[in-house]
């Protein structure tokens, strides 16, 4: 059957890429990351058709962080990377991502299914006929693969992909060979939207776990809710927020999920960690007689080296895939039903207060006369400088745990990469999530980075540039990777990382006369300055803003230094039987 | 029993990071790539111990890149990442190593032997206990992979990794995790050198295979040689050239074979590859009467797009891994043995003259009152500037495609990536193979890469600086993405790239006073001056010299074009039943 015939036995025929981008167009991105390579070029033309925009980032694996950003503040995203080196640069990002929950469609560029059939000796092969390699390596780190090899199967397994990535909230990989762009399809399944609603829970299991939840929660006498990166990632943060205003019950956040939580609430107490947590909180929440935990990930990082100290006798614990009392597990019982459901059915709790966190300065930093910016300091002052709905991203090392003692006002969107933690991410991260707050009419994106994380992914400043984004970067100089020093090798040669001139990289990537102002920021004084700079500070401002801050090589906020204390005897302990 | 019982109990204990490393050196790696991270920061202390040398790359992908091209200088490399995240974001380029046949030994820092018996929820996992995966994923990309789990394996398992790695010239995995670095073991071990010979050939059958070869060369009228890439990656190439000069016979070579042969021989012929050919090759080749193959890999680009013409009757194909005389094959018959005893056992043969190449730029060039440097003039007047033993990078794209006009002076080493073809790879060996090139007490090192994939990878200019190389670098300044443009969308965004000050980089990277010369050329008058002046051609100094290449942005070599052409056609080709 020729083409033409083909496509008049369907109705309304659309070709298979266009296809793709209108869904994804459909469920909220407007925006596609990628890198051009031969095997997607003819896929990319269908970009603008379909009403979106192409990014074209420098490599691949900052676009995949990139995405990754993106779908942190849209709720998803799409990359698009051609078969082999393309695919095989940006897995770690897609790895990131299925780590830590963030939906990405990564679309990949194929040879035709032609050339795959007949095992050709293509550019970009192991060159042994094994067309199957790279889907295979990314099936580890997907929740979804679909191979477009036959256009009967093709919309099927296109709505599949999107809406797994969505419902698990996990990276899927669609692999789109060449010959296949343009075959047709029925493009009337297009006006029957995807169904992205989470399966409700069995009403009946749900109601009993409503009700054992209610029954502890009303004999608790010190009640507190713990909230954790699940929340924000599984999308329960409606139905926690609700619970946490209605109820009053104390409620604290780990690291994961920091910006999950209304930080502006009287009954916000900071940050859990264990050892790791703000003033008076560890004592509080493990003194608590039962724990609200809602998404808990109790990883190395988020627990300040696994120093949590919560009984499960205690516990209750919410996740996506299930409940847990004490020793009870509720598998198949997702927490957003139970979660809405206690909260209106709360009735009266005993409820005591909890620490009131605040964004003051510790007083001895206020009392020293040493005009170096300390992270002691720096992280309560960056709270004070912080605007509702920002959106901040903040590096694996320094920033990352500094950013635990800065209180945020309402609706900030954090960004972060506690259990993945791979340095280099925030960089990219940036560009994406500073395009989808552009695109959601948010005003403020803002990163804080170190030298060493900074130098794995600068050209992404390059993309911001190209596409006219203004976040305002933090680029911590503090000679190399601090938080690698406090692990091992405090002083050793190979954490150090060549001295760059880091604030003339905007012009030297092409920024346009007053697209970009660059500061150099070496006391307290006049970072205090750069502060109350309403123009630096602004949120209407066209113009990238691009900081050296000067920080001593060997300070660090006071979490981090017991999380590598922790990992240091991790790595070196050993197991008993040898 | 105790570490100290345990270290009475052998003889000569070492550490097994130092037994690694010492084994590294002893097969002739100086310098180890890579990037620190946790999980391996302990084994990096071993490093100068073993009287290494640690280079210190800017991220993972750029330091596997490095250690491609300095495993194609000195034969064999090393790189060092951290679980997950920095093996992830290299794999691209072992992926490439692995096709392209490159020996490289990734040794990645692993968790604990406890956490990973634990299923311990650390940084830089999925979260799900599962500390094979990532191991599993390279297994698809190496020839070895050498699980450290158990020290009294260790050695056994690093010894065989180091062989695979090198015999077989593709990549190899050890894991090492941090409680096994400071592990004793035997180091009596080490006073045994490797075995790295390959297994000789069954002598018979080798006499046999010789014996057939020699009838059908003393048979033909018109013989000729064509040496591909893998007689260099096999190392098959002292073989080869004795065979090429005692028997006189035209002698051409593949694109992935550009640097195997003595261009200054008077039987050395050109470039053959089908269409894309030097002058007159393709009529020589093809009207052979029998064709000597040496290490053939005949990919789409290194064919000109499949557009070679030999008949299978009229070919003698040497590979490392058989011999196969028309359609009769002997596996197991290694090239090396074969091509030596051949060589030996030459007699008479009928020889007819090849065309000879030369350095000429074309009359229409010379012709030309343009002063736009074009490709056409470009890559035979390179030819004339280059000196012995230089090595020359060149990048996928149109410095890839243009070489093949370039006749070498004697002993070039070309390093450039035509099957797996990863752009930015280029940037990241260049800093490999100076590094390997001053080891080595070779001169001089030379980069061309264009503007697009400049931008992959354009930090490890910074670590070239860290590490005092001086490589001549050219950045061909054409905006965007040529290869893809000529593939397909000539003119559309995706295939620009955001305009760079490139010669402004090394100053922004940290370059010393004097460190690098830089230069713009526009004109084909201002590369004349420019390749006269001798401080910017000495191989003595230790400036880095960086260039910024000015030439169309829709100018690209004949052969380019050809294949560019080519990869479209096969791209949109549809398979027959659909």
């Amino acid at each position: 059957m020729t083409q033409d015939l083909q496509s008049q036995a369907i109705k309304n025929p659309v070709d298979v890429a266009e296809y793709l981008f209108r869904r994804l167009k459909q469920v909220g991105v407007e925006s596609v990351h990628g890198v051009p390579g031969d095997y997607n070029l003819v896929a990319l033309d269908y970009i603008p058709k379909a009403g979106l925009k192409w990014v074209g980032n420098c490599n691949e694996l900052n676009a995949g962080y990139a995405a990754d950003g993106y779908a942190r503040v849209k709720g998803v995203s799409a990359i698009v990377t051609t078969f082999g080196v393309g695919e095989l640069s940006t897995v770690n990002a897609i790895a990131g991502a299925y780590s830590e929950y963030v939906p990405i469609v990564h679309i990949v560029g194929y040879p035709s299914t032609l050339s795959q059939k007949n095992g050709a000796l293509l550019h970009h092969t192991l060159g042994n006929g094994d067309f199957t390699v790279f889907s295979r390596m990314s099936r580890e780190i997907s929740c979804a693969v679909s191979m477009l090899n036959d256009q009967h199967e093709a919309a099927t397994l296109i709505d599949n992909a999107i809406r797994e990535c969505i419902l698990k909230s996990r990276p899927v990989y669609i692999s789109l060979p060449s010959d296949m762009v343009q075959k047709k399809i029925d493009g009337a399944r297009l006006d029957t939207p995807l169904d992205l609603d989470y399966p409700p829970n069995d009403p009946e299991a749900e109601d009993y776990v409503v009700d054992v939840v209610l029954k502890y929660l009303h004999e608790a006498k010190n009640p507190v809710i713990v909230v954790d990166g699940c929340a924000i990632r599984h999308r329960a943060l409606k139905e926690t927020h609700d619970l946490v205003k209605k109820s009053g019950i104390p409620t604290f956040v780990a690291p994961m999920g920091k910006g999950a939580v209304d930080e502006t609430l009287p009954n916000y107490g900071g940050v859990y960690a264990g050892d790791g947590s703000n003033a008076g909180v560890k004592e509080r929440v493990e003194s608590a007689d039962l724990v609200l935990s809602i998404g808990a990930i109790k990883s190395d990082f988020n627990t300040a080296g696994f120093t949590i100290r919560m009984s499960q006798m205690n516990s209750i614990d919410f996740h996506s895939y299930q409940v847990k009392v004490r020793y009870s597990e509720y598998p198949g019982v997702r927490m957003n039903g139970v979660l809405a459901k206690i909260t209106q059915k709360l009735g009266k709790l005993n409820i005591e207060a909890g620490p009131i966190p605040n964004n003051k300065i510790p007083q001895q930093e206020i009392d020293s006369s040493s005009p170096v910016i300390t992270h002691a300091w720096l992280w309560p002052r960056l709270g004070q400088w912080l605007r509702k709905d920002d959106v901040l991203i903040t590096e694996t090392g320094t920033s990352n745990f500094g950013v635990w003692e800065t209180r945020f006002p309402e609706n900030v969107n954090a960004i972060s990469q506690v259990l993945w933690g791979s340095i280099g991410y925030a960089t990219g991260a940036c560009q994406g999530a500073a395009l989808a707050a552009q695109e959601k009419g948010l005003k403020r994106t803002i990163l804080f980075t170190g030298d060493g994380s900074f130098q794995l992914t600068a050209q992404e400043v390059s993309t911001m540039l190209r596409n006219n984004l203004s976040p305002i970067i933090f680029v911590i100089c503090n000679k190399g990777y601090t938080i690698e020093r406090l692990i091992h090798g405090m002083e050793d040669a190979y954490n150090d990382v060549q001295e760059w001139k880091y604030k003339e990289l905007p012009g030297v990537f092409g920024a346009k006369d007053g697209q970009v102002l660059t500061y150099r920021v070496e006391t307290k004084e006049e970072l205090e300055k750069l502060f109350t700079d309403e123009e630096f500070s602004s949120g209407e401002t066209k113009k990238m803003r691009f900081v050296e801050l000067v920080m001593p090589w060997d300070d660090a906020p006071a979490a981090l230094k017991g999380v590598a204390e922790s990992a240091a005897r991790t790595n070196s302990k050993v197991a008993e039987q040898s």
